[in-house]
């Protein structure tokens, strides 16, 4: 019955399909958004200096399935697996969107018995999340990651990736910067002195995760209310976590009667020391916190982790408080790959994601109020006519132009006016014009305007690609 | 009774997944991939021809979400709409993926109003198809659209989509190549006087889409065994269906006592006429052949249909026939952003699609057969050591070189051999080695390497980033 009823149901919607034909709730789904041509203008700037870094510290790139097979994905994401995008069963397998990159490139390292990779990877991940929109938070968004996999001598990946942070964000000039680092053994040996208990470990390093958005107050409440924590080992935790600072920091909880009886801590402190030395050699040690608040969502990292937050110039309008929020993170996750592998052989792997979204949100706000003139094309010379009936001439220029690799166009007139092919030139930004008309093909030449000055010269046709080549090259 | 069922196999499923933690199937969804650094090495090379071609024409670029609303799609693309992956209904709205980048780029005309607009969008297209990977037919795969919106002078548009498969497949190098050309009011004109009834039209013109993969006897026998035709008005179609030519048949046809006086294929006929002379202008007639069997699945054309076959070098090994199959289609579709627009207003429309899995296949394949190494890295330059504890000394360098824009690796080892080193060069094609010593350091030099003739030189410290520059630097 239920089979039939689903039948008369899909039935039904077809029909209704039909009938309203033009009706349609024109939109993208809840959470997503198309790109016009002036936002991929500014997404592809992104994207080319993201790159550039990439490929600066010498990665490999790799592409996967924008779906994974729903039981790869189980079990990785903790209390956030409920945002996931399951696909419809309809017959096969079961399937889920990818919710990152990270978990992806595990399956791929273990199914293809990777040991040893550098790579970056730039692709479109799905959250069923409540979407912000206006503050960058979406339902479908890119990340970039960079991750290196191996087993290798420790922390100098590690610091490698944090390295790669600061370059992105400097060169990308979005303003000032904070990198926060942690270690997730750090955190577990603070619940562990605090005297929360093992099974809470999780939950409570959920809570931590809370304290960007919520006061402490709010944390403590949720801790000991919700989770059931005792008051005293949330005072405790509260102390730790207001901690922030550098080397310094890292060396004075060395000290930590409690902390450094800890195993885990004190492994933990350790690498970050040799963590600070190394950015210090890297000359960027200035600019990276050891923040004990900071913990990240995702249950499968297992050692140092980071997060990259803008801070707001004092002098913005902007309502939102200091900290605009995390425009990238990432961490150390050595047991990942080895939940993939049937034998359960581990690979060491330490990696860094760019949450682009936010920062198109920043350079799109800036080109908006700047008033900036972006184009949207690369168009170095429109082919047109000031007398009419010179179509076929138009077309047999346009052709020569794009054979030779010219960037042309030429509008889909038979009789276009001159002016509005002047007009079209001036709307976008082409910055030169080849007119053909019945004398010049006589003479053998093309008048060639220069749409800023207005100048005009004849060329001889034979030269043309040359003199447009030349104007047209980049200083 | 049936939610709680729900919920408990929910549980099961998921206590299942805990269970069989490491039995996992470690594959990708079937008719997927992922991309090796050294297929995407092979995927950014076809890109970047692609690009380069949609540019020169002076295309802007657009990107929509990987789904869409469920309604979005429905009822545009006939027999095919059972092969639309759907998402499961986890509350709120229905969503299915794409299909095709032209029914997005319909919808997102009609919902920004955009009547005039020359865009390429490059992305992956979901099918539930039958996967047949080896000829790269996949269920995920990339489409590469260029598309003309905006009501003009008749086929000038239509030709420069065909000049601009003619480019691309010349600039990929593939071999030879025919484009095949027919128009859907010829199709439909040539069924009306063969006397197919008219609510025949839409299913016989998909058997004539099979044209290309079945011989005419098996394509008669479904028309009038399955759909019912009559046998006369078969054969008539099989008269028409077997001729191909250029503009000589166009011209032929328009004086053909039948298809003439049907003013459908009359109007298309005028038209291929016009659009034969501006392939002349592009210098490509020749290169274009008017077929009527080219038919062509989707629902939305209205008018020129076109489609790209790679034509089989005659001394190749490979098993298929003579047609590898279709590597770009594409046509006029002026009522589909008609189709979503409130008011039904129309935006005429012509795009072309590439389909570069089969060229990545084909590419892929030369290359393995070759066997050209392939980089798949830009890395220019190792910073290495001879001796021990020069890690830090390393690290700096290497810092600096990053910071000056060169692309640079290191090691992630404390202390390297200095052959290890050298053959990760090799290995991966880095073209120097820049080795630190105790004394080039006390010298203020670094010991410069060119790893393919082994010679080393010493360079000052302060000109080693403008030698790195020069060495690398394209010529």
């Amino acid at each position: 019955i239920a089979k039939e009823v689903a039948k008369l149901l899909e039935m039904k919607a077809q029909l209704g399909g039909d009938e309203t034909k033009h009706k349609f709730v024109l939109k993208t789904p809840k959470g997503t958004r198309d790109y016009s041509p002036k936002q991929m203008a500014i997404r592809e700037r992104v994207f080319d200096t993201i790159i550039a870094c990439f490929k600066r510290h010498g990665a490999e790139v790799i592409d996967t399935p924008v779906f994974e097979l729903k039981e790869t994905l189980t079990g990785k994401y903790g209390e956030d697996s409920k945002l996931i995008y399951d696909l419809k069963d309809q017959g096969g397998e079961l399937l889920s969107l990818r919710y990152d990159l990270t978990v992806p490139f595990a399956r791929y390292l273990a199914m293809n018995k990777i040991t040893n990779i550098k790579r970056y990877h730039i692709a479109k991940v799905y959250r069923r999340d409540n979407p912000a929109m206006t503050r960058g938070r979406y339902r479908e968004f890119y990340q970039c990651d960079f991750d290196i996999a191996g087993q290798f001598d420790p922390m100098i990946p590690d610091a490698e990736c944090l390295k790669i942070v600061h370059e992105i964000l400097s060169d990308l000039q979005l303003g000032d910067f904070l990198i926060k680092v942690n270690d997730r053994r750090i955190l577990d040996g603070m619940f562990a002195v605090c005297g929360v208990p093992d099974s809470k470990f999780r939950t409570i390093c959920s809570s931590v995760d809370k304290l960007d958005k919520m006061p402490w107050e709010e944390v403590r409440s949720e801790m000991v209310g919700e989770k059931g924590l005792s008051p005293e080992a949330a005072d405790h935790i509260g102390e730790y976590v207001q901690l922030h600072g550098g080397l310094d920091l890292v060396e004075r909880l060395l000290q930590d009667p409690r902390l450094s009886q800890n195993k885990l801590a004190k492994e933990g402190l350790g690498d970050l020391k040799l963590l600070f030395e190394y950015l210090a050699l890297f000359g960027i040690a200035g600019e990276i916190s050891f923040d004990l608040s900071l913990a990240r969502g995702l249950d499968y990292y297992t050692g140092v982790i980071f997060e990259a937050v803008l801070l707001q110039p004092e002098n913005d309008h902007v309502e939102e408080p200091v900290g605009v929020g995390s425009v990238a993170g990432g961490g150390r996750y050595d047991g990942l790959v080895g939940m993939f592998d049937p034998k359960g052989r581990k690979v060491p792997c330490v990696g860094v994601s760019i949450g682009i979204e936010r920062i198109f949100s920043i350079l799109e706000q800036r080109v908006e109020a700047s008033q900036e003139k972006i184009r949207t094309t690369e168009t170095q010379v429109l082919v047109a006519s000031a007398q009419k009936k010179l179509l076929e001439e138009r077309l047999k220029l346009v052709s020569e132009l794009w054979d030779a690799g010219i960037k042309a166009e030429v509008l889909y007139k038979k009789n276009p006016k001159l002016l509005n092919q002047l007009q079209y030139c001036e709307d976008t930004g082409i910055p030169l014009v080849a007119i053909v008309g019945e004398q010049e093909l006589k003479d053998g030449v093309i008048k060639l305007r220069d749409v800023a000055t207005r100048e005009e010269v004849n060329i001889r046709r034979e030269t043309l690609v040359e003199e447009i080549r030349m104007r047209t090259s980049r200083p």
